[in-house]
């Protein structure tokens, strides 16, 4: 299987620069003062997420003639809203399959970016968007399973690389697998010495199995769903986990009052709002103990619904 | 009076280069689109606020000799952590004078930093902080009232003439007018045909009124204190004043209402936490409907005490 490359991460950054935030790492000075940990503000994308940045570079690699005729992905979170934002940037249409229980606003949201958007029902979206592909004739963008979406995401690993070259370990969100697999691909090659760790919640920890296995283990989708993150809900494919078993030093796993607990201090003390699945990579760095040295946490998003945000900041710490 | 120019502000951005976060300018999209609204989150600056700017920029224009007898500065807010944070930068002392009834997690802020905290009885700040440089023999770094203190807050408006060079528009907040007062002159100097709007809490517009009259005009300090937004409760100097007559175009007056809507704002759609002081530049840009062309807020700072925060993230919209 070929896996993703630098040159492929570095094909990808040029090619996504103006689309996207340069973010830039926050230093985090209430850490371990023996690993300093820096914050990486990835919800302060376009779409609040750095999904945006494997969109824009799926896109931006197919042939204009190809991406004419359009484009169609499946998601009910942060993917869509990347792929219909992408795809109003390059000016060519976007269908996106939801299912029917997605909340209004990220409907609403992704409408908003021109985006045509299909509701289905639970379990049909893969055949939705298969159909939507034959009929428009677009391309599908997958949310992680594909080389130019993994690159995409990895460029984020470039950018830790050139501001902190010294860095001593990374804590990268997993679901998919496609940010861990893009950002630790980056990270391994330019920062030989990090530990690279994956975070996922305890409830949702079926990556954290499958690398303990050495084989992908199936956790059923109800299983994962119990999680509050509801961004880390997917499961690696086999593209991304042969990337994780090759990039990954560990994976931590996170409580949910962890979780909830990280949301805070984001927004306390880093006055950023993360969503539950962006917190997650805080949540892990707190979980360990080494290595010395500089830390890097990835806050992948900050798409946290009123309500939740408002129920989580009125707990007491 | 010599004010401020834009070589003094150029001078200090070179100076406090390694020092601060250069902020990038982040797109709202939601803003409205005849104004697309672009943010300045400077409550991403290590202690959260814009103010770490100008102690830098003040701290490193101290000849060696002058600067190792330490700094001595009054604040009961950002001004406060920004000298003690710049004086641990510099590996100098540093004596910060606060109000015997500052709440304990800003005087503990504050000396996390290394500062000494001296607490006095009201209306006695100005007394025990001259008396501390007379005893350590120490600089008086004054929160707004300095050109250096102002030439360091203008190089949010030297960032933003790089970013944004079209812009038609700055929006910023008011309280001892330190921040308009450089932001002001540096986009007065790049980009001469752009609107600068002070923005003010109604219930301590003070320099609105100063402004229309042409002189500045004395409003009790009860009477400022009565706005949530903590740290626009000053009223301008001499010298700032000067600066104010000269760069801003208006002055746009907000409700209290509209700045805690402006805080909701920044959370769900920014994803960016927002003190009320932080957040008064949106509510600012929400009350006006020109000009046309590209609309920069600052967000000043995050400082908000989190029961505040859950409170106005509670209400509805």
């Amino acid at each position: 299987m070929k896996l993703v490359t630098l040159d492929d991460i570095a094909a990808a950054a040029r090619r996504i620069d103006s689309a996207i935030v340069r973010t830039p790492l926050l230093a985090a000075r209430w850490g371990d003062p023996d690993r300093p940990l820096w914050l990486k503000p990835e919800n302060l994308q376009p779409i609040g997420a750095f999904k945006i940045r494997g969109a824009f570079n799926a896109l931006g690699r197919l042939e204009p003639g190809v991406r004419a005729r359009g484009v169609v992905a499946y998601s009910s979170g942060n993917h869509a809203q990347a792929v219909a934002y992408a795809a109003a940037a390059f000016g060519v249409a976007a269908h996106i399959v939801m299912p029917e229980e997605t909340p209004t606003v990220k409907v609403q949201a992704t409408r908003d970016h021109g985006a045509q958007v299909v509701l289905c029902g639970v379990g049909q979206r893969e055949a939705v968007a298969a159909e939507l592909v034959e009929r428009t004739g677009g391309v599908l963008v997958p949310p992680f399973d594909h080389p130019d979406v993994i690159a995409g995401q990895g460029t984020i690993g470039l950018e830790i690389a050139q501001d902190l070259p010294e860095v001593a370990s990374v804590f990268i969100p997993i679901s998919g697998g496609g940010l861990a697999s893009g950002v630790g691909t980056a990270i391994r090659a330019l920062c030989p010495d990090a530990d690279i760790f994956g975070v996922e919640p305890e409830l949702a920890a079926d990556t954290a199995e499958s690398l303990s296995v050495g084989h992908r283990v199936d956790w059923p989708v109800a299983q994962r769903n119990r999680t509050i993150a509801d961004g880390l809900r997917s499961t690696p494919s086999e593209l991304t986990f042969a990337h994780l078993q090759r990039v990954l030093d560990d994976v931590i796993t996170v409580t949910e009052d962890e979780i909830r607990s990280s949301v805070r201090e984001l927004a306390h003390r880093a006055h950023l709002v993360a969503e539950p699945s962006g917190a997650v990579a805080l949540a892990g760095y707190r979980k360990v103990a080494e290595p010395q040295g500089p830390a890097v946490a990835i806050v992948s998003g900050g798409n946290i619904e009123p309500p939740m945000l408002a129920d989580i900041l009125a707990r007491v710490q």
